[in-house]
C-alpha cells in the first residue's frame, strides 16, 4: 500500500496531549475571566465570503493574507473558462474583528446595546511559514459595540489584565495612544504622505530612531515636524495643546486603571497595524518578549462598511499563542490538568463487566476514571499508568474481589493502601482524600 | 460608501448568544464527561494536506465534500499554466478521525498505548445548502488506538452515554452489528456486488424493505441470500453460525452495556458509510429523530495508510448539532448559563473610578459583574439588564456613594434590599446569597 504522509500542511501544528491540555486550560481561564466581565459570547463560522474579507473593512493589505476556498462544480468550470473570474468563493478568517463587524451589523436588532461580546478561536494566515509564526493560531478577543464613551477602553482592557492576574503573569506594560492624536499631528503633510509616516514611525521597535529618521530623510527630504514631536516624547501633559479629546481620554483611562495597579503610560510612538482605528489605541508589552502580547483599539467606523451608519466601538485582544509560550517558559502552565484520577488496570476479561461496572459507579461518584481496554501484560498496564501519570492505580484481581479489598498504588509515595469495595460511599470519599 | 453583505456564506450560521451560550454549555458538559473517562485531548490542526484528505483513508466518496484551499503566489500561476495540475493544495478536515489517523501514526513513539483521545470541533463539507444540513458543524469524537479487545467498544460507548445522561436525554436506543458479520454473509457474491448490495441495505430505513428488495431485483435479479437472511431479522443467536468471532464479541459488549442500564440491541441491518470499519459498528437513534445521534465503528487498517503496519482502533461520535436541537426542542438546555450575576448602572462619569474600583473587587471575589460602559440615560441601561436577563441591578449613585450603601433590585421578585459596601466580605456575601 503506498504511504500517505502523516505530516501536517507546512506551517501547521499537532499539539500533544500535554500542551493541548496547558491550550485548554488557558482558554477555559480566559473564557471564565471575560465571562465574569460580563462579556458575551457568540457564534460566526470560520469562513467568509470574499466579498466580506476583501470589502471596504478588510481591506488590500489583508488580501494576500487569505486561505481562500476553491470554487466547486459548475461555478468553478465557469470560472475557468473566464478568465478574470475569482476562482474562490470563500476565505478563511483572519480575524476576529472582521467578522464580528459583520455579525453585529446583521444582528443589531437582536443584541443588546451596547453588546460586550468575546470570542475565543482560530484564525488563518497565508504568510510564509518560519519559526514562531504559524498559519493557524487562536485569538482571545473582547469587544463592546456601540459604546462611546471610556468606560469601553476600562472594561476591556482591564479585563485583558485580570486574565494576566489569574495566570500570575507579571511585568506587562500597557502602552495607550490615540489615532485623533496622530491625525492632529500631520500638519501640512497630505493624508497619504503621513499614513505612509506613520508606517515608518511604527517600525521604530525594530528599526531604532536612526532606522526612523534615515527612512523619513529619503521618503520626505526631513522629517516631518509631527513625526519630529512624537520621537522627542515627553508625558501626555506635553500633548494637550495637539488634541484636546485624546489628551482628555487617556488621562482618564491612564488615572483609572493605574488606580487599579495597572502600568498604563502614554506612548506616543504606538501607531497599531489596522487601518480601521479611529480613537485609543492601546499594546502589551512583556520584557521577554519582542513585539506585542495584544492589543487593539476604537474603531467606530468598521460597522459602516456593513450599512447602517456609524457604531461605535472598542476591542481588543491577547495573543493566546504568545501568552502560552510565556506562561510556559516562566513555568506558569499547571501540569496534567486533565489527567485521571484513578487507573484500574484490567486483570482479565472475566472481570470485565464487574469492573466496568465498578468504574462506572465511581465516575458517576464524580471521579476521573480511566480503565484499561484489554487484558494486557500487566507490566504493559502499569507502564501505561506511569506514562500518564496518573496519581492512583488501583489494584483489583481475582483475589482482591474475592475479599471485597482494592489496593490502591498511590504514585508519588509508593504507599498502598487496602480499602473496603463497600460501602461506595466510603470507598469513593477514600480515594478522594488521596487525590 | 458602497455596503458589503452582512450575510455568512450560504450553508453557514452565525449564533446569538443565547445559542451560542447553550452550544458552549453543551460542548463543556461533552469534554467533562469525556475526560471522567480518562481520555486525553490533543490538539490537530482544521486543514489537512490534500493527499492526507484524498488519499486511501479518504477515499473517493469524500473528495466532492472537501472544501479545498486555493494555492497561492507562484504556486497558482504555476497551477494555471499547466492544465490538469490541481489548483488547491490544502483542505478543510471533513471529519476528525482522519486526521487523528495520521496525528497517531506522526506522533506513535511520543504518544501512551493505548491512547484514549477525545477531539470537539468543527469539521467542514461541501455538501448543497438546505435545510438542517450545514457545511460547519461540531462533532465530539472520541476514540481508543492501539487496543484490539472489546473494552474499547464498552468505554467509547458508555462514555457517549454518560453524556446523554448528563443531559437527562432519555429513549435513545444503542443499534449495533459487526462489519465481519456482514462480510460472512457474502456468500458467492464478488466483493464489489456485495459492497453495492450493503449501500442498497443502508437505505433501509429511507426506501423500507420494499425499496431494498425492489433496488436488489433490479441490480441483481434477486434478493442477495446474505441480505434475505439480514432481513429476515431474528436475534444474535440465529448469526453464531454465520460467524464467531463477531457473535462472542456482540454478545460480550451487549451484556455489559445493557447491564449499566444502556438498551444496547444486535441489528443486523446496520451498515454505517464509511469505507474503513472492520469490526463492531454502532449508531445512536433517538424516536424523535429520523437518521443517528451519532455512531462510529471499529477501524484497525486505518492508520496503515501512513505508514507503519496495523493499529487496532475504535472510536465514536455524538452529532452535535442533533443532540443540541433535540436538547433545545424537549427544553433540556439551561438558561443563561454565561449571564452576569449582577449589574451596576454607571450614574456619571464622574462615579466611574469609584465603580470600576469596587467592581474590579467583586470580580476578585468571584462574582461575574457587568458595568454600563457608558454614563447614559438610566432607562436604557436599565432596559439593557432587563435584556440580558441580569438577574440582579445594583443602584449606586451619587445619594448612595454618600451613605455608604447600595440598593439592590431582584430582578425576579422585583424587590429592593440595602446592603453596606463596607466591609467587602459582607457585602460579597449578601450578594451571593441572593444570585
Amino acid at each position: 500500500m503506498s504511504k500517505v504522509s502523516n505530516l501536517p500542511p507546512s506551517g501547521f501544528r499537532d499539539f500533544l496531549p500535554k500542551e493541548a491540555a496547558e491550550r485548554s486550560y488557558l482558554l477555559d481561564t480566559i473564557v471564565r475571566v471575560y465571562r465574569s466581565h460580563g462579556f458575551d459570547t457568540i457564534g460566526v463560522s470560520y469562513l467568509e465570503s470574499l466579498t466580506t474579507l476583501t470589502g471596504k473593512g478588510g481591506g488590500q493589505d489583508n488580501e494576500k493574507l487569505i486561505f481562500k476556498i476553491l470554487k466547486r462544480g459548475d461555478e468553478l468550470k465557469r470560472a475557468l473558462e473566464s478568465p478574470g473570474t475569482s476562482l474562490a468563493d470563500m476565505g478563511l478568517r483572519f480575524d476576529l474583528t472582521l467578522p464580528l463587524a459583520r455579525y453585529c451589523s446583521r444582528h443589531r436588532e437582536e443584541l443588546p446595546k451596547p453588546f460586550k461580546v468575546f470570542q475565543v478561536g482560530p484564525v488563518w494566515r497565508a504568510d510564509r511559514p518560519q519559526k514562531g509564526r504559524y498559519r493557524e493560531f487562536y485569538q482571545c478577543d473582547l469587544d463592546i459595540v456601540g459604546s462611546k464613551e471610556i468606560g469601553s477602553e476600562v472594561d476591556c482592557i482591564q479585563a485583558i489584565f485580570s486574565v494576566l492576574k489569574e495566570c500570575k503573569l507579571t511585568g506587562v506594560e500597557l502602552h495607550l495612544n490615540d489615532r485623533r492624536l496622530l491625525s492632529a499631528l500631520r500638519g501640512d503633510l497630505e493624508e497619504a504622505q503621513w499614513a505612509e509616516a506613520l508606517v515608518i514611525l511604527d517600525k521604530l521597535d525594530k528599526i531604532s530612531l536612526e532606522g526612523v529618521e534615515k527612512e523619513c530623510q529619503e521618503k520626505f527630504g526631513q522629517v516631518p515636524a509631527g513625526l519630529k514631536k512624537v520621537l522627542e516624547g515627553g508625558d501626555l501633559a506635553s500633548f494637550e495643546a495637539v488634541e484636546k479629546e485624546s489628551f482628555e481620554s487617556l488621562s482618564e483611562i491612564i488615572k483609572i486603571l493605574s488606580a487599579l495597579g495597572i502600568p498604563a503610560r502614554f506612548n506616543p510612538s504606538l501607531v497599531r497595524g489596522q487601518d480601521y482605528y479611529t480613537g485609543t489605541i492601546f499594546e502589551l508589552r512583556h520584557p521577554d518578549l519582542s513585539g506585542s502580547l495584544g492589543g487593539g483599539g476604537r474603531y467606530n467606523r468598521l460597522l459602516e462598511v456593513f450599512g447602517g451608519g456609524e457604531v461605535p466601538a472598542f476591542g481588543g485582544s491577547i495573543g493566546f499563542e504568545r501568552l502560552h509560550l510565556l506562561l510556559s517558559e516562566k513555568g506558569l502552565l499547571p501540569a496534567n490538568t486533565s489527567r485521571p484520577d484513578v487507573f484500574f488496570p484490567l486483570f482479565s476479561s472475566e472481570l470485565r463487566p464487574a469492573l466496568v461496572d465498578l468504574c462506572h459507579k465511581l465516575r458517576a461518584a464524580g471521579l476521573k476514571v480511566d480503565i484499561f481496554p484489554d487484558a494486557a501484560k500487566l507490566k504493559q498496564q502499569f507502564k501505561y499508568a506511569d506514562e500518564r501519570g496518573i496519581p492512583l492505580t488501583a489494584i483489583l484481581g481475582e483475589e482482591e474481589w474475592a475479599k471485597g479489598m482494592l489496593k490502591l498504588k498511590i504514585m508519588q509515595t509508593r504507599e498502598e493502601k487496602e480499602l473496603k469495595l463497600d460501602p461506595l460511599d466510603s470507598l469513593v470519599a477514600e480515594i478522594k482524600k488521596l487525590i
